[in-house]
């Protein structure tokens, strides 16, 4: 019998005690050993709980109780998530956790600290939920060279853009509807405007390069502005439009290109296919040649059967020693500048003279695609590869017209 | 420095020395230790080769070298790969194999005397190719109790299958084509009439019961009878035809359905994208709640990486503790007999009197789903779930009219 203790009982901190009672016997068949929850902390009681007996409210508890072996933190935030997570670790107590923003920025400290006391930080269940890509890519891919990484990583936004592709619709209704279903919260900001999947493609990025970069370094752009009428584009280009976080490592010389943004998607990529809350997350290297994981990115049972699966490789005598890592905080020039970067461009233009605009944009970008079917009064075209900074100085001051809508390419 | 020998130096076998060749870095950092090929054995000499000096033709000159701490099979077959695995493992040598024949047929026998003497016994090569879906398995749903696995697990037919979607082009010419191309044998039996995917089936099942099943318990149907007729009438049900091999587990009562055939799968199935070579997995439990992995299920560079995967994980101190699994070749009623599993069936009939054969089809199976669009002569419809054996003796001496295909539903 292992004693754990989970610190944060909210949806996912309560779904651990639901996976550990519903794979009870899948648990003893693989480790040998049962999982007791010795302790709950929280600031709240919870009086009609069957686990109202273990709710602590001091973390003291829990650190000073030997027995403790585990510590769940399912909290959330840095604080005081990170001084729980490193006490615990200093007690020689291996601590496993569902918090992206804490291991986005202090993965280095926890991970270390636990290297120094014998013990195992793990943390499945901080990207991509009931997707195991944390731990394929440490042990699948342990001994492979990544180049690539491309995630659809928040469910939410995912919803949205999958219900504007099939439905026409805008936006601000479909976001509406989200938060009516529970699948937005009251404030998105987190998930529209791409900070979640920032953390999470950061995390990713980290795992095949030991390099922990910035969030702050990472260009990372809303999904808000996508509209019915880019859609309709993606569409006719033979794709959809996905919010992707994506990295493109350079093993040779240190360095990353590391984004999220809006990016049209390829129907012959099979992230493309990814609808609805489900996360996919395409992983390449010169060996596995295109690999994608799918499944629910978030949710109560998927994530803390997540946080479960951390336990059980503890339990295994496998935890962190499925492939030590030593994270460093990235150099200020691991992350590539974002104006560096090339991309091909999808881009509509109002204009009343598609040719003078189609000649203009041909004397910027060479070679450029045309999109047939454009509404009234516009041009669509997609352009050539050409460096992120290049691109805006091209459409600097009006020199090409309105443009409606720029986004990039896969 | 770790010592290993190949033993079987073809497409995977010489795969395995470039894979570790382009990954030394990543293997240095994963593991701590760097990989040398000390010997090869084969029949034959590679005079061209730079591993020309490394090639043995007795087994025991690897068998009596201490220094030798791995084994890569890649023989193929299970004679006499399984002798020399065994005398391996009885001589304290972890063995990495990509053989699916012998795993499926032997793998109890060889995961014992690796547990006896304490090394490892690993095969993730042996289903999915790049997919890492034993390991996902072991590992990350060891813990979980996974109630349904589906795959697209051989990429020859998959290739055939989506070349006849895309093209509407016959079976006998796709095939001819793909053999053309060297996506499939000269004699295509193992792969076109299903029992490759069959061995595939059989392990990813022992993997979650730890019950090895009899090959030749398991129902297996050839692809070679699926027309354009039934491509096109797939498509206008809303979906493809795809070749799986499936398992449902029944957890409580210790009992498996396990069976391998063409199957439509919905659109809304993200198995219904897996296309070309491409394989694709996908695993159910209550907690994960839909799953899926995708790559490169065959091919010498996602193989040869699989191999080593598992070459890493030995010496990154894990190997087969991942989750040690004790396997037993299970006993003759753990498949449920195919007569037994309900299906829902797509039914194409040739018939003068459309009502009339609707008519009979309704007193069979109840409430059926009549399709639009048939082709001229024919009534085609979906019928509800019914078991096997029913539906056999529904259609028995022709009682319904001249059935021109009947598939099963995912």
């Amino acid at each position: 019998m292992t004693h754990i203790a989970i610190i944060g009982f909210g949806v996912v901190g309560g779904g651990i005690t639901e996976v550990i009672r519903l794979n009870k016997k899948a648990i003893l068949r693989a480790t040998g050993d049962e999982i007791n929850v010795k302790y709950i902390l929280d600031l709240r009681d919870f009086p009609d709980s069957p686990y109202a007996d273990r709710v602590v409210h001091d973390f003291s508890v829990i650190l000073n109780d030997p027995e403790v072996k585990i510590v769940c933190e399912t909290m959330g935030g840095v604080n005081p998530a990170f001084d729980y997570s490193m006490q615990a670790l200093r007690a020689g107590k291996s601590v496993v956790t569902s918090n992206k923003e804490l291991v986005a920025n202090r993965g280095v400290e926890l991970m270390a600290e636990a290297k120094k006391n014998g013990v195992s930080y793990m943390f499945e269940a901080s990207a991509g939920g009931g997707i195991p890509e944390i731990r394929s890519l440490r042990t699948s891919f342990g001994g492979d060279t990544v180049s690539e990484i491309d995630g659809i990583l928040n469910g939410t936004t995912n919803y949205i853009l999958t219900k504007m592709k099939n439905e026409g619709a805008d936006f601000a209704d479909v976001l509406k509807e989200a938060q009516k279903l529970g699948y937005a919260e009251a404030n998105p900001a987190a998930d529209v405007d791409g900070i979640d999947a920032q953390r999470k493609i950061v995390i990713l990025t980290a795992i095949v390069t030991n390099q922990l970069a910035s969030c702050d370094k990472v260009y990372t752009e809303t999904m808000t502005k996508i509209t019915p009428a880019d859609m309709d584009a993606a569409a006719r280009w033979g794709g959809t439009v996905k919010l992707l976080g994506s990295s493109r490592i350079d093993h040779e010389n240190g360095k990353a290109a590391i984004y999220v943004c809006p990016t049209f998607v390829p129907n012959s990529c099979p992230i493309a296919h990814v609808d609805d809350v489900y996360n996919g997350i395409r992983v390449n290297s010169p060996v596995t040649n295109d690999y994608m994981l799918y499944g629910r990115g978030a949710g109560r049972m998927p994530t803390a059967g997540a946080v479960v699966s951390d336990v059980v490789s503890i339990l295994s005598g496998v935890g962190a020693k499925e492939l030590a890592m030593d994270w460093e905080h990235a150099e200020d020039d691991f992350v590539l500048p974002f104006g560096d970067i090339s991309f091909a461009y999808y881009v509509r233009i109002s204009t009343d003279s598609v040719d003078e605009t189609l000649e203009k944009a041909r004397l910027v970008f060479g070679e450029i695609e045309v999109l047939a079917g454009s509404p009234a009064g516009c041009v669509e075209f997609i352009t050539a590869k050409i460096a992120e900074k290049d691109a805006n100085a091209a459409f600097e001051g009006g020199a090409l017209g309105e443009v409606q809508s720029r986004i990039r390419l896969m």
